[in-house]
């Protein structure tokens, strides 16, 4: 079969790409993993069309790899021998609003910030919210479960998808869910295909819930030169019973990066900044923001300070938000790449992990960033390291990593899914509970879904 | 075999019961739909001894039942011939309360009450609040995802739920999901046995999201003419941003039985009452509650009408508590049995929904209460009906009302799910989205979990 002509076929000339340098550009995600060039890259407009793509495939024995803003850390979107990439970009349209019925209906391409510009006319917003927001996709986050800035008040993706419209390897398009704000339908097939990391089926349509914007937000930064000071001090306001919109901490290279791209200067001593969001309503920000001051200020902090304009506010944020970007351009400036590890523990072991993540950290010796969302556990590390001399180094410690989480009673990943990169530490954290058998149920789901195993091979599992 | 002498090696004698008096008791649970006398009841009292009981019938050929308050409004907790059923009632400890990590571990059948008693001295709770939290426990409300009165705002059971432990019908227990507040781990086993009714495994331990209480609660009663206006008023307190903690509608009917049981008056011409709470800190009660009553003032009530004293609060939310309680009297009294019907619509749908689901209960003409969820479109009918003489107008009900929830873009159960009940309802469901393929998925998953077919047969599907 040709390949390509049939391809063209069904999506038109333009929709196909299979020159080598075209191909080449999709042999990497945001991970340190490469993939192999696909045999072609096709780019869809509708579920009609990803169905014939997945038909043909399916019958001819072809791996198909979806791809939405390729921003995945753990090579969930490389793709691997004998696959082509189904490259979502065309279908970034937000097709209904339904303030009303608190729902809002997307195609996988629409990015995470589109949506929420989009929804602020309405004051309403999408609760899930990643740092690579501006270029993660709506079908990127729901393929891994999203968390980021805002899971410590609103869970991740998966407590927000009411419904989707899935292609089966088969062509089979189904729906799952509902456009109601709950339903109890026998399995939840929707929250199964959230997080499955495009293995079980291809997202061409979700219909997501959407909520009211918090009344008011306020923004406070504090600098400590300990780590644990730190964490305690925002376990203390979540003991006052404040469960912070976003609680951030960096470490202080973070802080360096940030204050070289935005010019966000900080104390000489400080070791930990905390970034904390408290969202309310206007009635009650001021106490609500004087007693997390309190709380801040009882752990030894070396500043203290609460954001006084909104300029100030979106500053902070953006800072924050392109710590990854200001970490990738250190690293190519010096020949390097980024991996970003991640991992999560229940919030009271932070200290504890934290100090051990310090001591990996040393141990490995390359140069990295520490830094995550404190106040649910999340631990990311940004690692700096030359693929070619440092890879086993660095690989070395995202094991490390992994099993100081489990250690914590916590878990190999927070929110980057498993991918290519975690399959190891999954393995290793499912024996650690004495549940293998759930990797034995996984591959047989994997079977009723994928039974030629065309979609995603070897992500998640071999 | 001697199922029986088997049974009590593996939990004593006094954990078998056989006697048919005995067995008789567990024929129904609070749906209209009998089941047949089990062959036996056990009662394990840890994972172990499910597990013994679980390998013994699994090898044997032997049906599963489980069981916790028995309180399924769908049939799904009766037995079928050549079942045996698993009280769990002795596993109901609360294991560990994790304040700081935001997360509690109990056993099956604690209860949904006793939970957020035991949660009061910390000021914290669990949302997910089904009007049968008295006798309804963790592990009958995981099986169904229950909703309840505060779903509105914090959704159904399976986004409170952050981890499992599963019996499988192998005897393997599996331990899904995980301590921490997030995860991405592969495909989300919790979420698939959260509403899949007892037919993939026995929980016999739950990890929950637990959260701080709301710092100030308001109560408002509101009494309308109309229903539609009851709906628009309630849409309307939406529109201002402000999402209330419950938003619940009741008949005349519901009224009635409420006044009788709890002395609760209401005015003449009101055939439509509403019971709204309103959740936020407490500088911002008085405001919030003036616009809710404002909204509702808007949609030309008879009363409205807020809570002044604690005490109030408790009554009405007692007097909504036993409107399930109140019908069953009723029904008894007269030999009549209470069959609880579930439907649910997006929101803006309920005023055109509600009217034909009246028009409905006209045309059927049996006695009826009408109630629900009206901040997330849940609709419910209380039917009174003759089994042995009216069963087949009161199943014309169900179906009618079902279809009328799909025309209104909504789904066949809100809350209850599909038992015995809703297995035709749901074909239509899928059919209407065409994704019957979705049931193929469900069966294969079944298998996967349950290859002989003994946990619960014949709920959910055929």
């Amino acid at each position: 079969m040709d390949l390509i002509a049939a391809l063209q076929r069904v999506v038109g000339k333009d929709g196909v790409k299979s020159k080598d340098k075209e191909l080449k550009a999709y042999q990497n995600d945001k991970s340190y993993i490469s993939g192999k060039s696909p045999e072609a890259v096709v780019l869809p407009s509708n579920a009609k069309q990803v169905s014939e793509i997945l038909k043909l495939c399916n019958s001819n024995g072809i791996g198909v790899v979806a791809r939405g803003g390729g921003s995945s850390l753990t090579g969930s979107s490389v793709p691997y021998p004998k696959s082509i990439v189904l490259d979502l970009s065309r279908m970034n349209r937000i097709l209904e609003t339904r303030i009303e019925d608190g729902y809002l209906v997307a195609e996988p391409c629409a990015t995470i910030d589109e949506i929420n510009k989009h929804l602020e006319n309405h004051e309403y917003f999408y609760p899930p919210d990643p740092a690579s927001s501006g270029f993660a996709t709506l079908g990127g986050t729901i393929s891994t479960n999203a968390g980021g800035l805002r899971a410590i008040m609103y869970g991740s993706t998966k407590e927000w998808v009411l419904g989707l419209e899935v292609v089966l390897p088969s062509g089979e398009i189904i729906n799952t869910g509902s456009r109601t704000l709950k339903r109890s339908l026998g399995y939840d097939l929707t929250g199964l295909v959230v997080g499955s990391e495009g293995t079980l089926g291809v997202v061409t349509k979700a219909i997501i819930k959407i909520i009211p914007r918090p009344e008011s937000i306020g923004r406070i930064l504090a600098y400590y030169k300990r780590f644990e000071d730190a964490a305690r001090a925002v376990e203390e306001i979540k003991r006052k019973g404040i469960t912070p919109l976003i609680a951030e901490f960096m470490d202080r290279t973070s802080m360096e990066l940030m204050a070289e791209a935005k010019r966000l200067p900080f104390p000489e001593r400080a070791n930990c900044m905390l970034l904390i969001d408290i969202a309310t309503t206007k009635d009650s920000l001021d106490r609500f923001i004087g007693i997390s001051e309190t709380a801040l200020r009882k752990h030894d902090p070396i500043l203290v300070n609460t954001a006084k304009s909104r300029v100030d506010m979106e500053r902070l944020h953006a800072a924050r938000k392109l710590l990854f970007m200001a970490t990738e351009e250190k690293a190519k400036s010096t020949g390097r790449s980024v991996i970003v590890a991640d991992a999560i523990v229940p919030p009271s072991e932070m200290p504890s992990a934290l100090a051990e993540v310090q001591k990996a950290m040393k141990k490995v010796g390359l140069e990295a960033v520490l830094f995550g969302h404190i106040g649910d556990g999340n631990i990311h590390v940004n690692i700096l390291a030359n693929l070619k001399t440092q890879r086993a180094k660095a690989e070395g410690f995202l094991e490390a990593l992994g099993e100081i989480a489990l250690d914590h009673n916590g878990s190999v990943s927070g929110e980057h899914g498993i991918g290519l990169e975690k399959k190891g530490l999954l393995i290793k954290e499912l024996k650690k509970r004495d549940s293998i058998e759930v990797l034995r149920l996984m591959k047989e789901i994997k079977k009723s879904f994928d039974p030629k195993g065309i979609l995603n091979k070897g992500k998640i599992f071999d």
